[in-house]
């Protein structure tokens, strides 16, 4: 199958390659190396694992998996750049991983807010208007995030839910209440996505996923040139990688507030297996679909223990130390998500208690990479205090 | 009170910078003339009602209510600029008006699709950072439109319900089915006015209006230079307004298809009351709410029947000949939308019967000046075809 990645240098996009070549498809990718601009100028730190530049990547891809992978730099941003790509490319598939990632550069002020809403928002319109141009049979594979749902009182569907209201009966997209601008522009996609599909019959599956987590696959080998990025930086970390980095260095694993935040968890590699399955399993013409895409459900301080016993097992010593909560958020709440629609397709998870003494592996041959950005570990970036004027604490009756 | 207007050239804008003067506010508004600029350029016409430039409406306002209003001319995408204009200002409540407000205009291309999202979501940012900075208490109350719901097969409640779902009850709220770009980019704000509250206590009313008509307010007496706009074309006219000015010039009235689309309405006097009534009874502190703008519910058909009934009492021959459906949207739903706080709050709504004639005779005044535009009536944007490479008759299941 002809597989189009927007946003193939990332930490999904480039392990995403490396799987699906793997497997015989034929790769197309485009790239703006805006994530590793991010990382280092704002973030302050780098990739933990020793990445190489596209060229090289591009070289051992060839190398390894015996043919080669088609790449254009550019931005989803430039309509005219992601039309040649895909008119070029004549993709039977194009998975969208080409976004701002980060909640919290999200919030760091108006300019990086304006910055997530254009970068996101309009390279998913042009990903769309250039689909229905070059190629409106395609199947759109979007990453959304389970964070669009927010943590309502309900259970939470794929997507939609069949309710009774006042005793009439309808099917109607879930709410979304998301916790950042970040989020945000996820919901806002989704809605745009959705109705493209009406109004022009694309099709699209859109994924909400949960926290990914996890250092390599088994298809990057021991070729360093194919292992794919991890931020533990506290703007494009994400909970379990920095967790681990933590312990690896012996400083405290850091939950925020109460721990009692519950959200979705992944392991990269059955990110990858998903993707995989959504492939052969592809949406109708004019359909949207929702699956949510997650293995494991824990609270903040449920992942802290995890990583606490997987690091004791491998010797380390391992505190935990909370800190204030920079987001305002609920640290106490029902979370019951549905993910049923993967387990029917048949995936066959990873285990978290599984997978952590791999990572701390990996994580313990770049100690020295995550020792000299330990000082990007804690998060800078304040919800309440990031529009200017805001005093803290004047938060909302949501807070 | 001091009432802060962002779009005070505008339909709404200026009758409603009239009507609150006339009542003893003290007036700021700002505006960048694009609407004027688009309906000439774009919509190739013109307001029907010969409207005044800014400089003698100032001057009229300041003769007919014997106080000046503020006014700056400027763009709500120019952050230093809505920041200074509320700084100097430091109002009570800002009403937020300035907002690309056409379907078939955000569906022209690509281009209008952006520019749409652009205009409408960054000015809406820009107004909850620089309200933050500079006036957090103010009232925010923002234009929504009651076609963010999208036609459910349940009854449409005020912005949040209270549902059971598998044995679990939240208060969430109501999902969102936009029927245009336009209509995404407020349902888009929607998402990010609530979120703003949340994280910085900030407070907003959204109103979910509908279709407005009406030629005039009865504050504006005989001065021509207190006439705010009214549109016809293809783009930026709606409903009602349009089906008047088509009786008067002869037109045959040109409702969508079967005209069984269903929506519901609101006099533009009403409007400027419902305003008022909100401006009297604020959300609280932190407070993101929803009121149901509107007080008619109408099928096109019944709009259409009510217009020709209207204009044969007036001696006009009416004729109604549908044309093909540009837009993509079912044309016989369920619809029941609540409207019970404006209600409750002590709204008298006006009965479009009785507000028909009047429209006729002030249409009828200005008929030269809708003759010369009658070539722009009928809608020339498909939605199906608006983006290039899908064909006509494409659309997905949504159709």
């Amino acid at each position: 199958m002809k597989v189009f990645i927007a946003g193939m240098d990332g930490y999904l996009g480039w392990a995403l390659a490396v799987y699906l070549g793997s497997r015989g498809h034929d790769i197309y990718g485009v790239d703006a190396f805006l994530r590793r601009k991010w990382v280092n100028d704002e973030g302050e730190s780098h990739s933990i694992s020793p990445i190489a530049a596209m060229p090289e990547r591009l070289q051992a891809f060839q190398e390894q998996i015996g043919r080669p992978a088609w790449f254009r730099e550019g931005n989803l941003c430039d309509f005219e750049f992601i039309r040649s790509a895909l008119a070029e490319a004549s993709p039977d598939a194009i998975i969208h991983f080409g976004e701002q990632p980060s909640a919290p550069f999200s919030m760091i002020d108006r300019e990086h807010c304006i910055l997530t809403h254009e970068n996101n928002m309009f390279g998913t319109l042009n990903v769309l208007y250039a689909m229905a141009e070059c190629c409106p049979s395609a199947h759109l594979i979007k990453l959304g995030t389970m964070g669009e749902y927010g943590t309502p009182n309900v259970d939470i569907p794929e997507g939609f839910f069949t309710i009774e209201y006042k005793g009439r009966t309808d099917t109607l997209p879930f709410p979304r209440q998301a916790g950042s601008w970040y989020h945000q522009t996820k919901v806002h996609d989704t809605n745009n996505i959705m109705f493209a599909c009406k109004v022009w019959g694309l099709r699209s599956t859109d994924l909400m996923q949960g926290v990914v987590y996890g250092t390599r696959l088994s298809e990057m080998k021991d070729d360093q040139r194919l292992l794919t990025r991890l931020d533990i930086d506290g703007l494009f970390g994400t909970a379990v990688n920095r967790f681990c980095a933590e312990a690896v260095i012996g400083h405290p694993l850091t939950p925020y507030g109460a721990g009692g935040q519950t959200r979705s968890f992944i392991n990269i590699r059955d990110s990858m297996r998903c993707i995989e399955l959504v492939l052969e399993n592809p949406a109708a013409n004019g359909e949207y679909r929702v699956f949510n895409q997650f293995t494991e459900v824990l609270s903040v301080v449920q992942l802290a223990e995890k990583v606490k016993a997987a690091g004791e097992k491998a010797n380390l010593e391992v505190t935990v130390h909370p800190i204030r909560n920079p987001r305002v958020e609920s640290e106490s709440h029902y979370y019951n998500p549905d993910n049923s629609k993967f387990r029917a397709l048949g995936l066959d998870p990873v285990h978290m208690d599984d997978a952590l003494p791999g990572m701390l592996v990996d994580l313990s041959r770049w100690r020295d990479r995550i020792e000299s950005k330990k000082n990007c570990l804690i998060p800078k970036v304040e919800w309440r205090e990031s529009a200017p004027g805001v005093p803290v604490g004047h938060a909302g009756s949501g807070a």
